[in-house]
């Protein structure tokens, strides 16, 4: 059984966010958000993170993070975020055009997670400073782009150094319930009680078509978000659209049973793969994404007995792998020993 | 029975429109347009308007609108458009941010059409002039903000003044299936033939829950619209959920059929109202939108017997009246006859 | 003696200002506003208008208005200004680039001033509702652009309209002094107690080569305006350049006697106009601009002689008069002997 | 003798310079650029580029930085320039201010010179794809933020690497007739024969008081600037004030006397500090600007014997030399001997 596990963007919905939608496409509904399901929504929302919260639904996850931060910086201020994070790697000037032209830092640190320390120096640099950006803002991914997750004692340091000097902190949490469920933690706990002030909880990835859910945790910010949505062009008409599927997202834990199946296959996968003296694991998978150097010519083959994923695009050999809700054990199995296979012929044969 | 009137949003989808987005949701697909389905979509677009289209969809009439007007001006340029029409009246403002600062320019016209002579003496108006806003792009909307329609040969007058100045032209067809019908042109005779350069082609309106098509005729301007709706955040992932949409919606002629629909209600709705000597048809309505007077008392009435529209935003009186391709021909009846009823009672008893 | 009435931008400096600047010119200084005679020029506005102030220099008139504004709305703001302001008519885009994208809305009233009446119309408009902008700032100018001036009545509604709205309240005062003395009130009075947060005390048209200084009353205000002039690559590094001319503007009254010598060569001037039956004053000229249409041939007659001055922008007739603090007294009666005289012979001989 | 070494912007300007100024206040001149001092500047400057050049001046660097690098990229592009250059560090966000958003990307290199090779890794990344900062220009210093200067042949395989991408490329002359002399080039080879679009004449630095030239080889990239200068509020009204310190610079070879001086006086204090074995030369100057490491104590010393300079913002012990035409020689050597003196007492006595 051949799957394809270049992103867990590219399996459709959940079976009840697609039934959800079906029923949401009859009968009339009052438009831009006021329709009964958003309501509930928020409801569900402010259960799940035991607080009460403002939600702003829109349809993209970048749409959801730069709307997000421009909420958090002046036009003069700097956003700290990882190097390799994907508001700086993937989302064009999205960033600079929401924010009205901030700058966005890059910080390095191992894993995809930003050194604190590093963090540290930047936050307080030139502060008042007219001729240099003013640190306005940080922003955490959370899986990061590399399939580490930060621990809550790591998240809790970034926010405190943000904090002291007046920063607030957005969690890109686009592959949030995958992360989640790796640390074993409450919602709550991996957003507003690390000092998350607002998050982009996403669902596309694991079991939407497309619904990302902005949580505000300090809607001291939430004035902002309600006019930047509408001139973003990212209010809906009919939000119930994407409100049908957010609440078939929630109701009966589906996006924990999604975000479980996804980790278990990750698991499953690595589990195989380092039993393959040849095959280096990169960064060890705590979520659902793994990145992993193949030995000479086991990209080429896998591909070529139809196996799909990213590569070519990092150092040599590395390559990316993405289970999702809906990435079958078979598949992952087949995946494993079509690469034991290759190895064994070539390397350890 | 009891209808709404508010607008044409509040409708959900047609059955194949959902069908179709049930089937999406479905299997594996190539994320950010490179489905089969978005393929088809373009495909399909040039088949109906008998040229080689390119093709952005968007989830939202707002985005359509104003990346395709930012294709099309400098920063430093200005848009003409209608004093009342959406972009100036209903969209925050989405059309400054998405031109970098271009202004926007209302032009006065009878029954919200723009007029060419004052068109005209924009146009040319400071050209070359670096203290004024240049003169670069016209947007018009057909159906007009008040449910007047543009003739063709209105239309390519005012696409022919702005052309001989070298401003691009933009149609905001939000409506675009309801003007094409009540003309009884083809859909390049409309558009292309008659001068426009990029038309943002709604369907959220007319029978899809969200998805919108830029269809740009003058391919110059196509590169701009890559990049410039992925940092809008309007590059959807799982595209297929919008290109499903629009596929249903240009299958077996449903677009046709539901404006068709719209349309008949109208002209059943408005031919119950203009026999009523109190009720004043304010413009005649040539789509599936309606601006009337009512006498006093009457909206209130009608409201109490459970009929809903908007009133209260404009002149004393004055309401709006929208049908759809979900309007009930016995909806509409006894929306007259409880006009009439009343009318006859208090004003004509 | 044939002068020049085309606008008060043509004028060089005054004496003082001149020498100010060259000897601004020997030594070492600090930049960037740091140097002596900036602090000194904040004491002086601060005497002046008999609060404690902030003072941001720049260059350039447009610079004053559009950074001020932008330290009052946010992008998705509406900022309230007459309809023939200079923000709307002369400043290209530069209001919506400063704003990150605000909307600028004219707003009618006779001798270009602001209708107090339209004014509290707008302001109250669709608050709150996100697909509107949002009325966040009104802009005076004192003098107008036609030449007419602001009672302190007539601005102390304007501002109690917008503070009841919440609405903070832009002064453009290029001309500023020459409003001031025809008012015949303390600077107080005619900004900060009548509810002015922010003026553009304009000094380029009165003496200065190039020199304005936004003063903040509204102190609030005053952290976003350091940012945004360096953002606008506004901050000069030889300050002092700007700061000279400034204190010297500032020193002896010489803001008041260059203004009192403009505003008596338009009295003069007028004075003489009047009396020419065939000469239509279009604005009663209060400060040091008139609007007035002439007889047909006598702006070619006098242009012809060697007068200068603005025509053929407005409608048939109508030319522009401005004068300075440099207008010779030779100059004005020649010009008014020299329209007397076409009149004389063609009109009324 | 006590100096101050802390930069060349806090010297004042030149004696013609503000002969020039005195004498350009004077009279009535055409406003905006329409005097013809600065149609003389525009020959003057093509005579000594020997090329028809376009001239737009302007009052600070960060603005003709910025207005020139907003000509070259679309705002959804990426400006590549020095990890340390001006516009990277002190300009705060105006370059994604004018740029209308897009991405300033750092790219390393020795002595603040960009690598070539990584470079080239850079113009090339990710062409094509809309989820990337497409690269659009480049920008180098001469003389860079550190004291170095490219060769001409860096400079041209800089300028090769970017015209094989398709890009644009601006140099930020800040201090450019400090490196044109240190390369005893014409100005021609350094600019548009080594393949420069347009650059930022610097002359604020050297001998005026606020006055910069937008030099523009590249014609087509005119038209964009002339209209982005005046919404950016950097169109003088009174024009001459920067057009006749640009003359007086341009005549009698201002502009190289003066560099030749302050690149003498870097000779002087660079010969003088060799000699000390306690400091370290961190980047030999070629111009007028050096970064040298001081023992410990020794910069304190200096500071409290009255000289100053700026240290304390970078590594330990780094401070960071300017010279300007104004520097005085016997300031210069009673620095060396003063630092000599203290290392003598202390590290070698």
């Amino acid at each position: 059984m051949k799957v394809a596990f270049t992103s867990d963007n590219i399996a459709g919905a959940s079976d009840s966010v697609w039934q959800a939608m079906m029923e949401a496409s009859h009968g009339d509904a009052m438009p831009y958000g006021n329709d009964d399901t958003t309501a509930e929504v928020t409801t569900m929302l402010s259960a799940l993170f035991e607080c009460d919260v403002d939600v702003f639904l829109v349809s993209t996850g970048t749409a959801a993070n730069v709307l997000s931060i421009s909420a958090m910086t002046p036009p003069w201020g700097s956003v700290l975020c990882h190097t390799e994070s994907h508001l700086l790697k993937d989302e064009s000037t999205a960033p600079e055009f929401y924010t009205g032209g901030a700058r966005f830092v890059g910080i390095d640190g191992a894993h995809a997670k930003i050194d604190p320390a590093l963090l540290k120096k930047h936050v307080n640099q030139k502060v008042g400073d007219v001729h240099s950006c003013q640190p306005s803002a940080v922003s955490v991914s959370q899986v990061t782009e590399v399939g580490s997750i930060y621990s809550l004692e790591e998240l809790r340091t970034i926010t405190r150094v943000s904090k002291e000097a007046g920063l607030s902190v957005h969690m890109d949490g686009a592959r949030f319930a995958n992360a989640l469920l790796s640390l074993g933690c409450t919602p709550a706990e991996m957003t507003w009680k690390a000092g998350v002030d607002i998050l982009s909880f996403g669902a596309t990835k694991n079991g939407t078509m497309a619904s990302e859910a902005i949580v505000v945790f300090n809607k001291k910010l939430s004035k902002e978000l309600g006019f930047r949505r509408k001139r973003g062009g990212h209010l809906h008409s009919k939000m119930r659209l994407l409100s049908s599927q957010m609440k078939a997202y929630l109701t009966d834990d589906l996006w924990r049973k999604n975000a479980e199946h996804a980790n278990a296959m990750m698991v499953l996968l690595q589990a195989g793969l380092v039993t393959i003296p040849s095959v280096k694991i990169n960064t060890l998978a705590q979520a659902n994404m793994l990145f992993c150097t193949l030995p000479e010519g086991m990209a080429d083959h896998l591909l070529a007995e139809g196996f799909a994923f990213y590569g070519g695009r990092w150092d040599e050999g590395v390559i990316r792998l993405v289970t999702s809700f809906r990435t079958p054990r078979e598949g992952v199995e087949a995946f494993v020993e079509c690469a034991r296979h290759f190895a064994a012929t070539r390397f350890e044969g």
